[in-house]
């Protein structure tokens, strides 16, 4: 196989990457300074050699402790769960979060053959137990689809017996969002969790 | 930066890239073995440092001469110009062409400052000259929109004189199109160029 071919099929192996795809980025590279090629291939290796998941969290990170769990300023009293390492970008993005938190790396899903020993639950646990009471809330920020909510359930069932309050983020109605155009069951979650104004 | 940061830029430069789908592409490679990762900086790497264009044709190739220069089956009467190198794939996949090519890496396009100068015109003009008479036909498979239009044009001019016949790709209807759906200027190009049957 041509260096050509091999590379529409290494890029074709990215998520929503077709051979199309793949091609239009071959050509796109050959058409560019030979620098910015080898600056992506850099770039690529630099990545695949330094980042590793943090030792506590989970969260990929270029030390053996990521940003966040290695930053005293951060209330260890607080662990927030989520599925993948960049929803963690997504709450600090948000900003008003000053906890810490989990990365599972996965949901639940039977169907798939992911059961908790799939997932970075154990090391969670570990992490409640051995805080001897630190940690005192865990948010459960798994999406809000069948597999996230029964990854939810799952885990409020093994973390409540250890002490913490095992809270979840709430559904309602999206920031800027119009009634009309929200569908029914966050219309329904939107009501059950109604607050006195 | 961080490694991860830099990646996610280096990613976005790719075309119809964004930083959401580089940041997707950034998270699937730490997902997956290193190896997956280490095998497409490699790919890119072989790619920017073996392919150059055929000093013939200008197609990307591994050698001096790509495949289809260095081919003594194929048809030196003909040449098929087109405008990016990937469209020579496209006719070839038809299959039934067995002549030479030409790749001009580019159209003419005076608004973006790309005149006769920035594309490989002058070698196609020294090529057919050169040949002694021996290239009999050149076929313009520019694309059909306003900037393939008037680099087809150009081209007819220049390359009439040094005797070769100039055609180019018949417009009409697309095999399997629904007369529906076809655009008004198809229709009438499909009228102009009918063949008795």
């Amino acid at each position: 196989m041509g260096v050509i071919a091999q590379l529409i099929r290494e890029f074709s192996r990215l998520p929503g990457v077709g051979s199309k795809t793949a091609q239009r980025f071959v050509y796109y590279l050959l058409k560019r300074p030979r620098e910015e090629a080898f600056n992506l291939a850099a770039a690529i290796r630099d990545v695949a050699e330094k980042i590793g998941p943090c030792e506590v969290c989970g969260n990929f990170t270029e030390s053996a402790q990521c940003e966040i769990c290695s930053n005293p300023n951060r209330d260890g009293a607080a662990i927030c769960v989520v599925e993948e390492a960049y929803e963690v970008g997504a709450i600090e993005r948000a900003g008003g979060y000053r906890g810490l938190y989990h990365v599972l790396g996965g949901r639940l899903s039977p169907l798939d053959g992911v059961g908790p020993d799939e997932i970075n639950v154990l090391p969670l646990l570990e992490r409640i137990r051995s805080s001897a009471g630190a940690v005192k809330e865990v948010v459960v920020a798994t999406n809000s689809n069948v597999e996230g909510e029964a990854t939810a359930v799952y885990l409020e069932g093994v973390i409540r017996p250890l002490g913490p309050k095992v809270t979840r983020l709430a559904r309602g109605l999206p920031v800027g969002s119009e009634l009309e155009y929200v569908d029914g069951s966050t219309i329904l979650e939107a009501l059950a969790g109604r607050r006195e104004m």
